[in-house]
Parts: C-alpha cells; sequence; structure tokens
C-alpha cells in the first residue's frame, strides 16, 4: 500500500470507534472520498478533494423514464455527458459505461450510490422534499435508476497547468452558470429544455489555446461552445453580471466584472454545463421521487482526468 | 441467388458491351445501386432506388480536417449522425464503423467512393470546381479521408409505413430545408455553424406518433427538434414559404401553405438535417479540395433503415 492510501477510511475508523479529533483526513482517491461520505466523516463540498479523480454529477430517475433521459443525453453530449448508470435497475452498487477504454468498473469500484455524495436532493413530483440530506436510503428504490454525468472540474484541472487557471478558481469562488435560450434536442418527455452554460473570462489571445487544451475532455463538456461579448446576446443571456447560479462576476471587488474580468482584453468564454441535464428534469415535471447530489457535492468516481480524454 | 439480385450489375453487362436500351434495370440492393452508378449505368437521383437500403451523405475531406469534423459530428450527433468513415486515410475502398452491432463491411461491402453516387460536388479552396461530375477519380488523393452521414430517408419509410407519410413524399417533391439561428457546438476549425433542418408538416394530433416513429432512428437525425407554428420564429426562420433548399410548402398550389400544409390544423415539424455539416464545412472555408454527393444524388449502403435503428 502506498503512502497516499494509508489514511484510507474503513468502517472500523470511522466515528463510532474513535474520535472525530483525531482524525488525520486524507481524501487523496476517489474510493477515499466516497468512504468518508458514506460513513459521515465527510460532509461538505468536494471541491479540491481527491485531485484528478474525476468528480461527477448524479440524478437518478425511476426507471420508466430511464431510456428517454439516456437519450436526452445521447443527443446533447456537449451539456450531457453521460459517463456511466446504474448497471441494472435498482442497482446503487454498480454502474455500467459505454466510455471507450472503460467499464463500470474502472469508473465506480465500491460504491452506495446511495451515500457516497456528501449530500444530496431528493424531489417528490417535481417538488423539493429534502435539500442537502445526508443519503437516500430512505427514498432509493428498486425502482431507480442513476446516471452518472461529467463535469467541469477535470479540464479545469489541464487549463491551470497550462498556466491558464479560470479566475474563478483563483478566486475561490464558484463558477458563474447562466441558462441561455439555445433549446436542447428533445428526447421523450423531455422537451423545452435549454442549455446551461458555465463562463470563464479568458484573453483574447488565449482563447486558440483554451479551446485546444479542453478540446479532448469531450466526457466534461470539451471545448467552449461559444466565446467573445456578441456571445452574451446570441445565447439569450440576459444580463453577464447576474449568473442563475455560482458567483456573480461582479460581485465583491467593484466596478463592472471586477471580480472575475481582470484584464481589458478579457472576454467571456462559454462551455456547455452539468446542471443543464438537471434543468431539463425539473422542466420535464416528472412524477414519482427524483433524486440527485446537491451543487457542489459531488460523486467522486475511480477514473481519472486522463482517462476519459478523447484521443484525436 | 435470389430473384431479386439476378439483375445485379457487374461490368460484363455494363454498356460497353450491350446497347443501353436493352437493359431492365432493377436497382433493388445498395451494392445494385452503387454498381449502377460506377459504370455509368445510373446517373440520376437516387429518390426511390432500393428500398429500406440506407442512403447516405458523402463528405470527403484533406485529412488534416479529419479529427476536427469526427468531433463536429461527436458533440452534434443529431444534425450530423456520422455512420462511418474510410478505414484509413486514402482508402476510397474500405470504411470502418463505430455503430453498435455493424462495422465497416456491413456498412459498405465492395465499394469505390470515388465513383459510387450517381453525382458529385468539387470545391476547391471553397469554391466551386466542378457541379454535378460523374466521379471523383481525378480529385481523389491518397490524402482524403471519406465521411458517411446518415439522412432521413429512412425514418420517412418508417412514417409511410404508419400512415403518416410526409406530404412531400405524396406529392412527389423534395423535402424543404431551412438555415436556422441554433449554434452547433464549434469543434477545431469548424466554428460558427448553425442547424440546418427539414420540414415535414402534420397534424398536432399526430406529432406524439411522429416523435415515437422517428426517435429510433438515431443515426438518421431521430425524433424532431421542434414543432409549432411559435417554432418558426424560435429556430430564427425568416419565412416557412421560402426554403433555403427543396421545394417552398408554397409552390404550384396557390394560398398560404397550400402544397404541403393540407389541413388547417396541420404544423410545421422540424428534423435536424443532413445538409447541416456540408454547410458547416463550406462555413469554415478549408483549404485544399473538398467533395461530395450532388443534392439527391446519394450513396445507398449495404445496411437496412432497421440495422441502424436505436433499441431502447
Amino acid at each position: 500500500m502506498s503512502a497516499a492510501t494509508q489514511d484510507h477510511y474503513t468502517p472500523a475508523n470511522m466515528p463510532d470507534s474513535r474520535p472525530e479529533a483525531s482524525y488525520s483526513i486524507n481524501l487523496t482517491t476517489g474510493a477515499h472520498v466516497r468512504q468518508a461520505c458514506r460513513y459521515g466523516v465527510h460532509t461538505t463540498t468536494t471541491a479540491g478533494l481527491a485531485k484528478t479523480f474525476i468528480q461527477a454529477n448524479l440524478i437518478i430517475l425511476p426507471s420508466r423514464y430511464a431510456s428517454d433521459f439516456r437519450l436526452l443525453c445521447a443527443r446533447n453530449p456537449v451539456p450531457c455527458p453521460l459517463i456511466a448508470e446504474s448497471e441494472e435497475v435498482g442497482r446503487w452498487d454498480a454502474v455500467k459505461s459505454w466510455i471507450s477504454g472503460l467499464n463500470g468498473h474502472d469508473v465506480l469500484g465500491s460504491v452506495d450510490i446511495r451515500r457516497d455524495a456528501p449530500k444530496y436532493m431528493v424531489y417528490k413530483d417535481n417538488k423539493l422534499l429534502k435539500s442537502h440530506c445526508d443519503d437516500l436510503t430512505a427514498e432509493w428504490t428498486e425502482d431507480h435508476v442513476a446516471f452518472v454525468i461529467g463535469c467541469s472540474f477535470s479540464f479545469e484541472s489541464a487549463l491551470s497547468e497550462a498556466a491558464l487557471s479560470p479566475r474563478h478558481v483563483i478566486m475561490n469562488r464558484t463558477v458563474p452558470m447562466y441558462r441561455t435560450n439555445i433549446p436542447l434536442c428533445p428526447a421523450g418527455v423531455f422537451t423545452g429544455s435549454t442549455y446551461v452554460v458555465s463562463m470563464r473570462p479568458y484573453k483574447k489571445s488565449d482563447i486558440e489555446n483554451v479551446r485546444t487544451i479542453t478540446r479532448s475532455f469531450a466526457m466534461t463538456h470539451g471545448e467552449p461552445i461559444a466565446w467573445s461579448w456578441d456571445a452574451i446576446a446570441r445565447l439569450g443571456i440576459k444580463d453577464i453580471d447576474i449568473p442563475d447560479w455560482g458567483t456573480a462576476p461582479l460581485a465583491g471587488d467593484g466596478g463592472r466584472f471586477g471580480a472575475l474580468f481582470g484584464n481589458d482584453d478579457d472576454v467571456p468564454v462559454f462551455w456547455g454545463c452539468g446542471v443543464t441535464p438537471q434543468e431539463a428534469v425539473m422542466r420535464a415535471d416528472l412524477k414519482g421521487t427524483i433524486m440527485g447530489h446537491a451543487p457542489g457535492h459531488m460523486l467522486v468516481l475511480d477514473c481519472r482526468d486522463w482517462d476519459i480524454v478523447t484521443k484525436s
């Protein structure tokens, strides 16, 4: 066992058996984070944990909506990159994946999807039932199917390595996200939805580098879908200062775009965002119990950033 | 050999050896049509030929653009469904395919991509060099890659079988096609392009049936992307009476929508269209020699409509 995995959590060293204050927490792998969440040791956001391990969005639906949701992802792979799903209806302990070179076990080995994210949201008949609850053991049924969807953390690491850290990362904020008027291709019950995008400002002269670096991350939104000031209107974003989720570019520092637009020649660069499929699910007004991770409280996988990079 | 294949073309019974007037042409399979095109026997549109055999769009690019084009299709699978591509750079005689259950040989067995469509278009440095030429033997180089892209003929047959024949089929016209303002997700050199859509009018009460029937044709655009009169404005279509390609809905019969909108409760239904990737290629202003089939003069494959239907 390597030094990096010696702090691995097991039920034996969870809070029940040792006082919490005595822990030296070292969540360096996806399996570490999942076990720490499973046993209530880690309960906050997953930002910065288990670097290079892929963090993912989680959407859990009644089985009758599964084929339509799968098709929604297939038809809209940029905002809805489906990495894996329950191996069978009702399975919370194993996933399957169609990603080239990965099978379900590579994506998620030992897992309890009901407990392995730090916090969850539960909706009943499209109304919020529980916010930021610790687990889904009471709500999960034999009829549920879990879907694991890529998020942009992976390419942010790659950008940072190329000295192109996104501004919100440097400033320790949440990336601003916006609803757009770009329609998703409908799929069955999922109609009338639009792209949600995340925004990172970059100098015009850096945009081709930023595109190239993020291009190969096909399972985590890939290259930007739009860039430039003109793009704001084209995407139907009403006010770039007022994101629908995340931290406003303006907040705190005064001056238009003071916080996230640091340079006069910065322009907004927009990527497909994993909030898109969540919005599509809410918009579809589904019956029954729908579940997902709480914002920022992701499911951390066993596969690494480089496992899902597309070779061109 | 079955009765249906006894009129199969071989070089021995081509025009050189027998007078053309003596032929009893019976192009019942993809291989028949391709051979008839290859030897100059069939030189007109492929509409109605070799029923249930998939007809496809053809785009041929210099190899340096191949990975970007492949990514464009992967990011925009609804308007750009990539069925197969040259097995290696420079290969005009074999394709590979990633479609589940199909390999290159199942898609196209014996093929000469340079000669097996009835008519071709050739562009040099983004300018039209040859229109409706018979073959590409002079232009094809060892650096070219051919891409085979689905078209909507397949689902039209399925609609007709369900007594939902598209109006333009009944009236023996070309489906009307429109540019939209819906952006494609960019990929490398392919930026700034938008969806092209085809339009078929249906009664409101038939739309859910039409959606269900076309949904499983994932490799030939699948279910509609928009429907209703409101959709015209949402897609940015300026005038439904003036398509950018195909036959105007109005033409011939007088009265607004007289020709293609037969009932008062008909509404326009829009699908992703295979002209989209052609438009994206033209918009990218590529250098070198680009080739494709001439409109309506498709490459007919060996696989059948039901081979590429998605099981849900």
